[in-house]
């Protein structure tokens, strides 16, 4: 027998879990050249989303990786990319966990780099302009927690997949058995919005089912410490074009008579939140309550609010909630762009014929898309506005004073949250707890969206991301890079997962 | 003796006045080709402002044609392009009147054009596009009413300044001397915002000074009739710069809780003016009285509102004035341009770091530019904003929660206004009476800005505006063109103006 059992039982002993910890990172210690080249190879495939041939070479690759560790693995086609299914039953195992990464990386534009090609992998000793300098990986043996590798998908999302494996074999020369069923599932479409995940739950629901999914991806909170995820905001996303008259007129010939869409568009956006940042269109926040136990949890993350303020460079937030954590788990309502005639040197003396404002809705678990996009829908007809599908023709320009169009795109991503109390999740936190002796920070909703969030609504069981990777890894940027300490310390993440009792 | 004096005793008997129309008009019959010849010789000289050496060319065409008439003529060096001046002194005259027109034209674009060269003027038959022909001028011994000549400044600003020669030989034939002494000055750099006006008053303030100024420029009203126009609104541009973050930030992670400065630029704007269009900023209309007297004059303008809003296509303006003339009584604030991050497919989702607004203001007699100004920066005060110079630097960024630059453009363009009562202003309204058998229209203010009111300003004594050209002259577009109907009228209409008593 393993030692699963023994050491299920006395996990919950500090002792037995830093005992544990210690054997693993002791492996990851002596096993640094091996893991590092498994990462090293991974990188080394041009896997972006829209190069099919090269993303299934990565696929391929990553299949064979688990096949070596005995799982049971196959590529499952969809209408894209394929997905990388691979299982590693337990006998007995109460549970079955779902471990999602992605294996495509970010488009890239080499000239923004700071090496030749961003799927050569480079070793440096330092973060890229800290005095660093390049190493040569093949000639090192030792890696010092502070080196870093620079290479696309490095931290978004490929070191993850490797910490899988890297645990598993820790696990494996410990002779500990995981505690639970292991289902992995790599997405190859993340970084293109995931179009062909949910469709792909019709044709292998059976493959995809556990009792928890665990999204291992994105960085650690900003302080550096353990985090897991509990939820994602959705967005909504919308277009506002307010007419005015059918072509620009002369602003002295006719402005103070022909009416304006430029400053009917203002009005129009300023009735939808106050002086201080909050939403007043009716209902916006309904059925969102931060109660005094939640309210702790979010206060018990350690944003430094005026470090981020002075990076930043502003001085008075919107006062949605009273802490970024806080504003976090409302719905927000954003204008993320305006564009009337011209400003600058262009600038004429124009009455514009229309105005546009871009907007988005981030949404919360408590306010879905559709719904949302009906209040505004409805707050704009309060406005006096008659709505129009395209641009109105002259006898609904005669017909209406107030005239929009309101042009959605797509119909929005819901938002995600499994509830702080979920058991499924405190089990997570509890092994992570143990294994690290500490707790890890606890975000409730994270404010951007991820693409993940329908896929994890169809399956219809809790989902908590588990994010590992440097929070400086430049994600989605040129020179993107993973830091060896956080890579080597999120086997040992990756471990605690696999051992949740 | 010539006729003047008995003209001049007799011209308030309606019977008198219509014998010497019919005399001029019987001149101008007669001299058709003669006069025609004359505009079609001055449209053939390039003179765009910026072409200083065809500008010139054309002015010393100019002066010759005045000296031919026996004025004392001579061009008044400036920074610029040079003034024609000229002058017709009365024996006897008790007034003085400064005729103003220009000589130059809007700048071209010939690939717009119906024509090779929109300074080798063509005759067409018709309104071009209502199945006009081309005619060989010089083949034609008769011009019909309904014909037209397309060239760049034909209406804008040429047709005047040859109506001028041909009213002077129309009267010389008929033996009748002006009753005033007539000084004419032709500027060479309107459409570029005369700047070398008011600088060459204090060189040659003797030779401009007069008791009226007649500006000799513009159309009609669109419904044709004779038309005086006492005023116009002068202008002030402001550009309005919101600051957010330093740099756009993710609409995720940070939308609710970093300021957003297109909302901000949005509550801003809203600020300003009510829902029914009414600047709401304090001040903005004080001083501004329309009286039972002069709201008869402006309701005496046969504008066709509906007729404009079905061909601007909206049904709800703004409630300024109850019509078009009584909002042009009043400053506007009008939005010309907004800009903000991006819109359309272009749009990301981001919290953005600017948002500009590009406003004009038009101004009235009651109101002056610099106080204006003072009042909307006074209203941005007010709603909490710190108001930089510059971009700010982060010790800014740290002090104040709302920031904003006001970029103004230059120290803006005063209106002017002519008292609807004033005498001189009278005089003249009363001799196109007389002449035309019936009542000018009377504009009190044209919503648009005229170079020469700081002109106006500077000399100190009242000016009217008298346009004469057809409203569809397609001033400042392809296509420019006059009506010889209209021109030829324009020649009764100086007439008029020598001959005020």
């Amino acid at each position: 027998m393993k030692r699963a059992l023994a050491v299920l039982l006395a996990l919950a002993t500090p002792a037995v879990a830093q005992e544990l910890r210690q054997e693993i990172e002791t492996y990851v210690d002596e096993h640094q050249k091996t893991i590092l080249t498994e990462l090293w190879q991974a990188l080394s495939i041009p896997a972006v989303a829209a190069d099919r041939e090269n993303a299934r070479r990565k696929a391929s690759f990553l299949l064979e990786r688990f096949r070596e560790r005995g799982f049971d693995a196959e590529l499952l086609e969809t209408e894209g990319n394929p997905l990388v299914w691979a299982e590693r039953t337990v006998p007995g195992a109460e549970r079955t966990l779902l471990l999602y990464a992605h294996y495509d990386g970010q488009p890239v534009d080499p000239s923004r780099w700071q090496q030749d090609d961003p799927f050569r992998p480079v070793l440096r000793d330092a973060k890229l302009g800290d005095n660093d300098r390049v190493l040569d990986f093949d000639a090192q043996s030792r890696f010092d927690d502070d080196w870093r590798i620079y290479a696309r998908s490095a931290s978004d999302d490929t070191a993850p997949i490797i910490a899988i494996l890297a645990a598993t074999d820790a696990l494996d020369a410990a002779g500990i058995e995981p505690s639970s069923n292991i289902r992995v599932i790599l997405d190859g479409e993340e970084e293109v919005s995931s179009p062909s995940l949910v469709s792909a739950i019709e044709r292998y629901r059976e493959k995809f089912e556990a009792d928890l999914m665990l999204i291992l991806d994105g960085p650690l909170h900003a302080s550096g410490q353990p985090t897991v995820v509990y939820g994602a905001r959705g967005i909504l996303t919308m277009e506002l074009t307010v007419y005015g008259p059918k072509f620009p007129l002369h602003s002295g010939h006719y402005g103070n008579w022909a009416p304006n869409p430029a400053m009917r568009l203002a009005q129009l956006l300023a009735s939808m939140k106050d002086n201080d940042g909050r939403v007043v269109i009716e209902g916006f926040y309904d059925g969102i309550e931060i109660d005094v136990a939640t309210k702790e949890v979010l206060d018990s993350v350690p944003d430094d609010l005026d470090a981020l303020k002075r990076l930043f460079g502003f001085s008075e937030t919107d006062q949605v909630g009273s802490t970024l954590q806080e504003a976090i788990q409302y719905p927000s309502l954003n204008v993320r762009g305006l564009s009337s005639a011209w400003v600058g040197a262009e600038a004429r003396t124009i009455v514009p014929d229309v105005a546009v404002a871009a907007i988005d809705v981030r949404l919360v678990q408590e306010t879905r898309a559709d719904v949302m996009y009906e209040k505004v829908v409805r707050h704009i007809r309060g406005q006096g506005y008659h709505i129009v599908e395209e641009d109105p023709d002259d006898a609904t320009r005669a017909a209406y004073g107030r005239l929009i169009r309101i042009a959605r795109r797509g119909s929005g991503t819901n938002a995600f949250r499994t509830e702080l109390d979920d058991p499924e999740a405190q089990r997570i936190v509890d092994s992570l707890t143990e294994m690290w002796n500490a707790a890890p920070l606890r975000i409730r909703t994270m404010g951007g969206t991820v693409p993940i969030s329908p896929f994890i609504a169809a399956l219809g069981f809790p989902a908590l991301a588990v994010p590992t990777v440097n929070f400086d890894n430049n994600q989605h940027s040129p020179n993107e890079n993973v830091r060896l300490g956080h890579f080597f310390d999120s086997i040992v993440t990756m471990a605690a997962i696999m051992m949740v009792h």
